[in-house]
């Protein structure tokens, strides 16, 4: 429906920001400076018929919008704290939204996440429509943002990825909190995002912002085992964390954390992807604006 | 359609929060420990069809939705800081969301509010569901929480109430930041919330929240214009200040600031509003809950 890039460009200008902002619209989270404190804060809604279907559980969805919060904070680098909670609903009785709300509390239970308010409406007609703000702080190296990504630098990916939606994981994963975490103290991540709207969009939006062109071969990023290629590379709803870094890495090096993988490197240019070749990176679609 | 204060109950019980979390689920906004700042938080929703009407322009309902959370921040006596927004539309265009981004706008400069992040999503079905999370920083004082009313106290409103949403007044009023930020300054308000669902409705949660039965003459209560008595007790949205006062008050110091109102006295009890006499307040209705 509407293209987000261009939206977010527009809001830009519509919405100027105090000094005490240091990152506004257009990264996963926005960056505030509050009482020598550096905090996170991001916002994302699950809609039915959008991002979760009639039959899923409201356990489910409510964990989803946690867990999909609390992935923007993990590509910041930064430990979520709090949530707060809107949940307007029609066609639905009190115990779905309570059951809603207990998947969002048990999430947040997995991350130390503060559910601290929020509110409750109705829809004029029939529906589910919730959304979350999640406030975390960034790590004392600094935020990671999408637009620190320098030429010379590798281009990474964790996990693996595609067929997130029919396989059932876009509701029910692990947010890279602990990976995002890690890269950014280590100063391993030059730019950070999460895999949302799928690898090559991702990693489109992260060339743009960094000004950087991306020669890029997705054919080395790791697929689970029920995903196919070139579909899982806009298939979306990863939740992996995609980053550039100066340094050659083959894994992290925290045995507990999972591999990453090189699937790219940053050369001059204006927001690209380019094949080996130097090409523009032939492909279908690159992704899937929810 | 869900008892807001039965579901707030059970989701009370649902999210423990973390010591940090000095005020959570139920008052008007969440009182966080941040650094050395003391942070507020809330959220509300707009919804077409429910808080506005289709012929509402765009820019109107966006400034609506600001202008109540930060009516929020000010039934704490804090001052609004930053705001993170969401749309989510169907059946509209991008000029559309623009425009309502516009309103969100107009109304946040006069606040000095920076807009610093959010979402757009689509609708499966033909609507409007905007949602903002507000931020804010509570007086040196502290937050004025609905909880610190004692026997003794006197209750008042500020301004005029009734009749908000036909006469158009529950679009475009002025949230009484100021006013609530000199009440908390002053030390003259024990407990304050903002008048979102009805007079009588919110009076009784102040009410339940302090633990003090309210003795109350609502005839007292000056109304607009165009309002009537006792409709005008339940309409709503008229977003003054009600808030108990250990000091006898004509009107606040501050010749700039706005009238207020004595209508009403705590006495001890278990929440309840009561008649001159001392006997359960009769009314139709006590509020709206939206």
């Amino acid at each position: 429906m509407l293209e987000e890039l261009k939206i977010v460009r527009q809001l830009e200008k519509l919405f100027p920001v105090g000094r005490d902002v240091l990152t506004g619209i257009g990264d996963d989270c926005a960056v505030l400076s509050v009482g020598g404190k550096i905090l996170l804060a991001a916002a994302d809604q699950v809609i039915e018929n959008i991002h979760f279907t009639p039959e899923t559980s409201p356990v489910a969805a409510g964990k989803k919008l946690l867990l999909r919060n609390v992935s923007d904070i993990a590509a910041m680098g930064g430990a979520p704290r709090w949530a707060i909670l809107t949940v307007a609903v029609n066609g639905r009785d009190e115990q779905y939204v309570l059951d809603f709300c207990r998947g969002v509390a048990e999430a947040a239970a997995l991350f130390d996440v503060s559910v601290i308010g929020g509110d409750t409406a109705s829809l004029p007609a029939k529906g589910v429509v919730a959304t979350l703000t999640i406030l975390g702080e960034a790590p004392p190296t600094g935020a990671v943002t999408r637009s620190g990504a320098k030429p010379g630098d590798y281009l990474y990916v964790t996990g693996r990825i595609g067929n997130s939606f029919l396989s059932g994981r876009h509701l029910d994963f692990m947010p890279r909190v602990a990976e995002g975490r890690f890269l950014a103290e280590h100063h391993l991540a030059s730019a950070m995002l999460d895999v949302s709207d799928g690898l090559l969009l991702d990693a489109a939006r992260l060339a743009k912002a960094s000004q950087v062109d991306l020669l890029i071969e997705p054919e080395k990023v790791p697929l689970h085992a029920d995903a196919c290629a070139p579909q899982a590379w806009s298939d979306g709803e990863d939740y992996e964390l995609i980053f550039t870094s100066p340094e050659k890495l083959e894994k992290l090096e925290d045995e507990a954390l999972v591999p990453v993988s090189c699937w790219g490197r940053c050369v001059s240019g204006s927001g690209r992807l380019l094949d080996r070749d130097g090409k523009p990176f032939q492909s279908e679609r690159l992704g899937y604006e929810h």
